[in-house]
């Protein structure tokens, strides 16, 4: 190193080790801080190890999605004090997956204060960690080419408003002349928004994986906001920090499915993409299943692919507008042609009854669909593998 | 609405309200939780008021940045215990200003469970909020024509790896033909990212609201990654969820700086960009204005704009490669010509005496600069304002 740098550094680290004295440090000048702790530790054999200095704490216990209580859902352990007011927990070896996690203080909820690594799902905030192997691999960033993900505001005249949605483009989109790429628009669920795909549902890792090795088509994803009401996810858009709904206005009344020829107007408009039923599929989970529902049959000749995954779906036909003819619209959707309808859920998911029902009719209709019944329910875990299949069979 | 849809509606908010009775809920199919307290609240005469259900606490804080300890740093004020084990407090009336703060519950730090809303600053996470006006208007998402904002990787040769970067392109870009931009090059500070300016310093809206009323040119910003050895921002890379690190190696050792103009030329064959110095600016923050000061006289011809903002600067001339022939390279610069070279630091900020140096050296060779002296020190709430007044001045 020549001599001015190290003199430079000298001096800057210098300053750093002032500020590393206590922990956390949080002054005027304090850009660093430090915390003691290795939190979560994933182990050799897959298991994972929790620490949290706590010093004044009487119980402290680990939340996770990880600590099966029953069907799937949230379990707790509780962790043990060690020296220096330092409490700890080791699971056992966990499978290759995302999970997410929360601390319990003395019953205070609050995140782990060793691990910067969130997801926010509507109003809630969890640290999330990977335990590598299969699924884990696939969620994760791995040294592939990467494709740009980038946050983009198209016109809604119908809804009045300037909107968000989230464009991903494959590795090698930038670079590849007038080649032309198929689309899928990949819809959230209730309380959900344009970020969710790609913060929950690891859609960007995903896509980057299966594209790498062949397993999936390079193609452009769509992910739009789908509260016909707002504008972005919150305090992404003009209505400031507010605390997210988890319950939007104008979510599920048609409003949302009349206007989304906007957003596929914008996307032919504005990138190389394949301009034909054969080109586009969508897919949803939950209310956004709900939403690939209607939308695919609103639209004649637009949707060749249709994913629903642990779909919101209406009993019986009727209403207004896109809900109106519900039969008659099925019926063209099939007879024009469809390259696949998918359909997923898992076996616990509240949704599962409307599920049936749907099989049913398209059962007693002869239209023909790909039915995938997963464990599980209503979960990102769930959408996340349905997104991985859907994809390898999609252009 | 429709009979249909309100059935369907009808089944879907009943689960919700099933899953509503827990505070805060996170059970299998539990996608919604529901925190009963608003936190932080921004009253009408802009003082604050800040709440946490902590029924079992002994003591509450809340530690924040507009909690003045001294020269500007984060200062604590105690909450008093209400009903119900909710404890409030209510700040006098602020600055408008886009703020950071956290609890202490009982001596250990915690983020506000009610408030979604947060930034990273290398290993901290804090909770944040905006006062409205001036300030806190200039940082929010106005109801303006949007720019895009990008995370685009880029292929670095001579570092060996695929690198993330995050561009914006102001609105109309992708709909204004053969028009070409300017472009800044906007640099981040030690331990920081690709992420950092777009988070912690509000680029994204700064830009958006400068450019919408004319006070700052439609331009293409990029902020790529500092740091030589690492690809990406924390958990962004094939390196997973690793703990961010306060000091990256290898920078400030020069290969980044040799490396710059592969993330020049990626830029100029990817944009409709103006090549030409009187196109291109490049400025950063601390570490940031270290390579910019480097970067800007080691390419002759590249940058006619140079940012320093509390920048790190060398003392002395010499070393190798991009830090050799110091004196040189800055005659050549500013014989070369140089449209604007502006250095902007913080009374209190730690490296005031090395831009003291800097303006002794500028001005016994006789190059013009353009100086700006604030009130504080090292912080992000002066690199936004130095950003905002550069960006007023540029192109």
């Amino acid at each position: 190193m020549s001599g001015f740098v190290a003199d430079v550094r000298k001096i800057f680290f210098s300053f750093l080790a002032v500020l590393m004295i206590s922990v956390p440090v949080m002054g005027q000048q304090a850009i660093f801080t430090v915390e003691g702790q290795v939190s979560p530790q994933v182990n050799e054999d897959r298991s994972v190890t929790f620490r949290i200095h706590a010093p004044k704490a009487v119980k402290v216990e680990v939340r996770g999605d990880f600590l099966s209580s029953g069907k799937g859902g949230w379990g707790s352990a509780e962790l043990t004090e060690g020296e220096s007011g330092v409490w700890s927990w080791t699971s056992a070896p966990l499978e290759s997956e995302l999970y997410s996690y929360v601390f319990m203080v003395d019953g205070m909820q609050m995140l782990d204060p060793s691990n910067v690594f969130l997801m926010r799902d509507v109003r809630s905030l969890m640290n999330i960690f990977i335990v590598p192997g299969e699924k884990g691999d696939l969620y994760s960033v791995k040294d592939v080419r990467h494709g740009t993900v980038s946050k983009v505001w198209y016109d809604s005249p119908s809804l009045g408003m300037s909107r968000r949605m989230t464009v991903y483009t494959p590795a090698g989109y930038e670079d590849s002349g007038s080649r032309r790429y198929p689309v899928l628009y990949l819809l959230h669920g209730m309380g959900g928004d344009e970020d969710a795909w790609m913060t929950l549902g690891r859609a960007t890792q995903i896509l980057d994986n299966l594209i790498a090795v062949g397993k999936a088509e390079p193609m452009i994803v769509v992910m739009p906001n789908g509260n016909a009401a707002l504008p972005s996810a919150p305090g992404e858009g003009p209505d400031g920090l507010y605390q997210p709904i988890t319950r939007p206005e104008k979510s599920m009344e048609g409003s949302y499915e009349t206007s989304f020829m906007e957003i596929v107007d914008y996307v032919d408009g504005h990138y190389r993409t394949v301009r034909k039923a054969e080109g586009r599929a969508v897919a949803g989970l939950s209310m956004g299943g709900f939403h690939s529902f209607h939308i695919s049959k609103q639209y004649p000749g637009t949707f060749g692919y249709v994913g629903l995954f642990s779909a919101t779906v209406p009993r019986k036909g009727g209403g207004d507008g896109v809900y109106s003819d519900f039969d008659r619209k099925i019926a063209r959707q099939f007879s024009d042609g469809v390259e696949l309808y998918y359909i997923a859920i898992g076996k616990d998911d509240f949704l599962y009854d409307e599920n049936v029902w749907l099989r049913q009719y398209m059962d007693s209709h002869g239209y023909p669909y790909e039915y995938h019944e997963s464990e599980g329910g209503h979960t990102w875990r769930n959408w996340r593998v349905y997104l991985s299949d859907f994809l390898q069979k999609l252009f």
